[in-house]
């Protein structure tokens, strides 16, 4: 079953055919082609979004498919979870039916389901997107989980390609922690550094010491960094981490302190006013560019110089949504042609022609 | 006007058309036709739902219609129903008007809106389901009323046809009522009681004593049976009742008390916990299949051991809901063509070409 | 960029246009076309919506776009929209960063968000809206703002001239302040004020003293009845503003003094139950109509045997919104053919074909 479950996780020759894809996209502008025609998507969203569902909702669309968006609790029942549960409380349908009736009705499902923020182990090994994954009967795509957000992984791949072309080693990326009011999954943090690693980059994790990420995320993108000669550091000056930088990828996170001592972590972070992207630290870089998965946090995150500045990505990262999302479809679905993928091009022969047109 | 209110009051002739209409699209398989084209459907609900949402989003589109989900009071203005009131309070518009609107835009509505479980003859009348279709312009379909669930009754018995073959008759279905922590409506077990007998089944009501279903659809479903040489009979063992059943219909309900006596209803419910679906129970039954309109609590309804199960038909009779769902709006917009029609088929031209194709 | 945030400041070739078109929809009945294939537009309600949300939607659906509706804060972040805030508070994205998302995925944004209700000067000058126009790359639509609403305007504007024909010189219109248990925002009053004048109309607003409109817009309206040679005048008196006139047209609104002194606004608008548009009141018209946008309060505003009486037209008006925005979509996104436009005629070429078809 093509899951998506991650990105990081596929196959080389599979997650380099979705970037071309998605790039592919890109350069063609938009695109309506019949190439999804009488597919259909469910996406299940348990917490709030404004891209991903639009932008995957309009994905479908313009590949000739019909989305339907499912906020859950609004509108639908709410759902118990767990496995030989007594459903005597407020949950109305397990998602196992829930997941069961949507695979029987579409041909694909999305689903968002963030980190619990409570139980590490059970959001380090995602176990609701497991449940989720293992209900259903048709391709499940991570609209983001507890730990990845792989459809933002795709989309900030193709947006470094775009902008330094397509050799990325010896490019650094800074994964810049930075102040927030409320202590944040680490979803976004996690995806961006697998996936800046294995495209070869150069990485400076740039955190407060209690903001370590995962060690077995850490570990995973230290390995794709070493096969490509490149490296992934941590320091905890991010000034220092600023000088020299191509990218800064700026992201609040709460860290694995927030699960273990909410109040000191809520203490450190509301101190750490100072771990802000301002012009002061863009101009260490060189000629570095800015990047943030949205929605961000005016001069909390990142000062209004920066965001509407020039070196600012973050609505091309945005952009690359739509298209990465079109890549992952064609992907989930088997639009690919075999003769195309042969050539190296990820190349959906329906849309190919409709971009050509 | 072509509403559908219920399913048992419709002619032999016309349920018999949607019920071939709805196996022809389960044999057809996933079918996307242009017969709808042009049309369109406003669903409202005034209460929550998964699969009737989707599944009849899905049949529109399906059928090259457009599907327009609204929930009331979520996006919508809320809205007065009784004639003559004077509206200074909450309700900022009347059904009256909304109907009316929606009725120059759509090509049909659909409604959904429970029981009040509070005025038993207001939801015996179906009075807000009336006053929705007095107010309609174009045909109302009912996504479940106060007393009646037609799509869910559709796709019960096209899942019965499918499951048993054609003939029905001295097949015995129990409507098993089960314990529930809420005091829930009585659409559901109306309508697959009004359904079973109509088809011919011999059907067994068991319930405790004070959940006896009204007095008007109990003669109604007797007469049905009558009229196939079968019978309806109730009794208070739910063991007993499954002896040698071909089918049990799960279904918790309110029953009459909870309109008159609330704490006493909620006190006899909580005790019944053993009214529960088990594997001994189906044990019991002459190799039955289990049959469940979903939501379902697990364990409390039915055990994980049932619904996971080879007897478990419910994610059949949701598919179902989708096939039923493209027969009732092929209906609604006359989409049978006469020639077929007349063969004894309710093929729908355009979906045939389709399903062939 | 062909934004539409208001109607009456459109160019006479425009509105003109405009209105040759909904005219020529309205006409052709329902009609779907591909016109606008590929395109898309998502409508962001601030603000709870019926019409607007169901013909937008439909409007764009039957021009062969695909629209998507987004209620902010249900399903999606909650957005900030101060230039230069520290976003340290609940608001998760600033407006900025929606639309600009946005308008990289949707060919047009539409967009509903009403008056404060308490600061004047901002809801005078269109803040929130000029805000949202300003972050958009791609047309804006108002769906109702502070202190217009051009989508109803237009509809307004061809339900008269379906009613009465093509030469509204003489006819007299009144706009009708009534009572409402809320102090509702100027909106409607206004568009309609500057719609009727700007046809040539006459126009007699009636309201008590304290409810006087802006006299910004009470100066412009009368500045378009003068190049008409027609004429804009005030009283407090609704049975002698009914006397003779050819349209009632009914809204209660809160007035300036909701802003400075909201109890005592409050308490007038509670006592003057009597402002109602009763049967008697329309009996001393000369064969008028009653009109409103709706929702209406029944027996609030308008008295049962009027809102069902054969003078009403707020069906009508409801019906034309449909007709209305595919007119201004076209606009929005040009559309309209020039030979066509040159005939004077605001013909679609292909929903023209589509409708003789």
């Amino acid at each position: 079953m093509p899951h998506l479950l991650d990105w990081h996780g596929l196959d080389d020759s599979i997650w380099k055919q979705q970037l071309d894809a998605a790039l592919l996209h890109h350069r063609a502008g938009t695109t309506w082609s019949h190439a999804a025609r009488g597919k259909s998507i469910a996406l299940m969203f348990f917490n709030p979004s404004l891209r991903t569902r639009t932008s995957m909702e309009l994905a479908a669309t313009q590949l000739g498919a019909h989305a339907t968006t499912l906020v859950a609790g609004q509108g639908t029942w709410s759902f118990a979870w767990d496995e030989g549960v007594v459903m005597d409380g407020a949950e109305a349908e397990h998602i196992n039916e829930a997941v069961g009736v949507l695979s029987r009705y579409y041909d694909a499902l999305g689903v968002r389901v963030f980190a619990s923020m409570t139980d590490y182990e059970k959001d380090r090994s995602e176990q609701l997107l497991h449940t989720f994954a293992q209900a259903a009967d048709v391709p499940v795509i991570n609209l983001e989980s507890a730990f990845h957000h792989p459809c933002q992984a795709l989309a900030d791949a193709a947006t470094l390609k775009t902008h330094f072309g397509d050799d990325l080693s010896g490019k650094r990326l800074v994964l810049a922690w930075t102040h927030h009011p409320k202590a944040l999954p680490m979803a976004v943090p996690n995806s961006a550094l697998l996936m800046a690693s294995r495209l070869g980059m150069d990485v400076t994790v740039a955190r407060p010491d209690s903001y370590a990420l995962d060690p077995g995320v850490m570990a995973q993108a230290t390995s794709y960094a070493a096969a490509h000669g490149a490296s992934v550091v941590e320091m905890d000056d991010l000034d220092a981490a600023c000088d020299g930088a191509d990218v800064i990828y700026a992201k609040a996170w709460g860290g694995p302190m927030v699960y273990t001592d909410p109040d000191q972590e809520a203490q450190i972070r509301q101190q750490a006013t100072d771990w802000r992207i301002t012009a002061d630290r863009m101009a260490r870089t060189q000629n570095g560019v800015f990047m943030h998965c949205l929605p961000v946090r005016r001069n909390v995150v990142v000062d209004d110089a920066v965001l509407d500045g020039p070196q600012a990505l973050h609505l091309l990262q945005s952009e690359f949504r739509l298209h990465a999302q079109k890549a992952i479809l064609e992907y989930a679905w088997d639009l690919c042609t075999p003769a195309n993928a042969r050539n190296g091009h990820a190349l959906n022969g329906h849309a190919l022609v409709s971009a050509l047109a």
